[in-house]
């Protein structure tokens, strides 16, 4: 019925794990102040983020965790982590390249859930569902462990609409016929394009950019909040 | 031992889901101003409500979640997330149905959680744990990715309690050689029952009632920090 | 190629665990004014932190979790709360027990974990990473549930690294062919003796004791924020 032994190419599967190391680094950097974090911080936000959708799939699928049967997914996700912090550094404020690695990550995420759960017989609703669930989940750990308000909550941009359509995209393609590989590629793609698309035209809700703007606000009022001291002279 | 091949009846699991997924849509329709959620977050919130005890139980027993084997689950969630949605528009502020939807929910939950660990063979003690998880577990997830106070810590009413006291009956009665289905649907009574007097005689300390009129006040202010150009004049 | 049937003595688990109620329960204790807990919230701390890390280790490593496969896992985490609690009446502002029991619990659960992963033969890297879960993934927890920032990522001391350097020694004996008990008792010793000297010499970054003293800041404001009625007559 599905193929037999689909299994997602080591140097595919470290690949996305590798730009998601990257990509939370990057993330982690760009915290400045009394929010900066050391480098064990901005190692673990980069292990959130390109192991945490992964390991969110597998338990959503209730299979042992792929990426620590391997000594290869820690280290790749560490070592990007370290490449990112010193990308961060050279490349500060590189928004775009963020936000396209951001996009392809979750692509890439995205498709390995919902193709291993197909793999696995999972039925069409909750394979696209494990594959959002896995190009999301990173980043919820992020912001969850970070005390920010959880992106797909509350920041438009379309973030988590574009795994779904990618994911359900594979689905479709995968009841038509088409081999799980194709379909994956093709998913990726559909994913990273909404995704880049929904950033440039900066498709949000108004209420939604309002709200973001408030976020950074909020955030910036709790990193500027007065030492005990200061309130004595305001 | 325990009784063989112990099966929750889909009807029933599907009914618990829909029904949460009502009550999280309509709590989380709840919100205004620049709190206020789009389609996709209550949807979101509707199938944490619904289906996120369920998985928290799974895990904790180590199976694979029940509610992804399955198209039914995640169509029922998501749908009755758009019924609560649409209900709540009509029904604005009906916090007594939300209450009595939400103990009728935490007792299914605590059940099912409680029979599901029994018929596996795990024993008395774990087992009241899981169906207290499984009753609790969703709303601890709401909270969570909303950035709220977590609900059993601060608010009292007896949430947490009434589940645990409807867990603890099942395995008592269960013990005493009562079938599970009859010792599950008298848990599910006793649970709602606790939970609504609970809220109707507000059985709750009063320092917490004083907490949770700070909570709400504190959700406010943070709701309305001010812009950063509202800063400028005051 | 590992040894076969290893297994952590339940006596030594449920020290591990007991020891982890206690120090959750006087942690949560010391919580004044609004924040205080009631008894169920202390009882859900120690349990969180006697059987959390455990728990995660075994979803990690996707085996049904150990501390529900016993009645006396929970109970032993209840009835230290409950000690913990009353210890906490006794002994207020014992800081340096808390500390003290704090080390040797994460070293003990490090320790646990990446034997347990080794046992199961886990590769080098993962099981470190799975040790180094296991020791902090119940203050991880705790620190999410109650809304307070996570204290791994923020606060200094050397929290997590204590866990990595105890947690890779027990690797490297075992790699080096000690037996994984012996590995394990070193590792909790390494483990506990830089957690706290650690917490003697204070080293931790500059900023980090910066940030520090403002999160108790921020943790007063939001304890001390004005009731609705207060603001009106400031």
């Amino acid at each position: 019925m599905t193929e037999p032994l689909f299994i997602i190419p080591l140097w595919a599967d470290l690949l996305g794990v590798g730009l998601g190391g990257v990509q939370g680094a990057m993330f982690a950097s760009g915290f400045q102040g009394q929010r900066r974090l050391d480098l064990l911080g901005v190692a673990i936000i980069g292990i959130l983020i390109g192991m945490g959708g992964g390991l969110i799939r597998d338990l959503l699928l209730g299979q042992p965790p792929a990426t620590l049967q391997n000594n290869g997914y820690l280290l790749t996700a560490t070592g990007a982590a370290i490449v990112g912090m010193l990308l961060a550094g050279l490349l500060n404020r590189a928004n775009g390249l963020i936000v396209g690695l951001d996009a392809v990550v979750i692509g890439m995420f995205g498709a390995f859930g919902t193709s291993k759960a197909l793999g696995l017989g999972v039925p069409e609703v909750p394979a696209v569902f494990i594959g959002v669930c896995a190009a999301v989940g990173g980043s919820i750990l992020r912001d969850v462990i970070m005390g920010l308000p959880v992106a797909i909550m509350h920041v438009g941009s379309l973030y988590a609409v574009a795994a779904l359509v990618g994911c359900a995209t594979i689905v479709i393609l995968h009841a038509c016929g088409v081999g799980l590989v194709v379909a994956g590629l093709i998913g990726i793609v559909v994913t990273a394009v909404i995704r880049v698309l929904a950033v440039i035209f900066d498709l949000s809700l108004p209420e939604q950019r309002r709200l973001y703007r408030r976020k950074v606000a909020v955030e910036t009022t709790a990193i500027t909040l007065p030492d005990p001291g200061d309130a004595a002279n305001p």
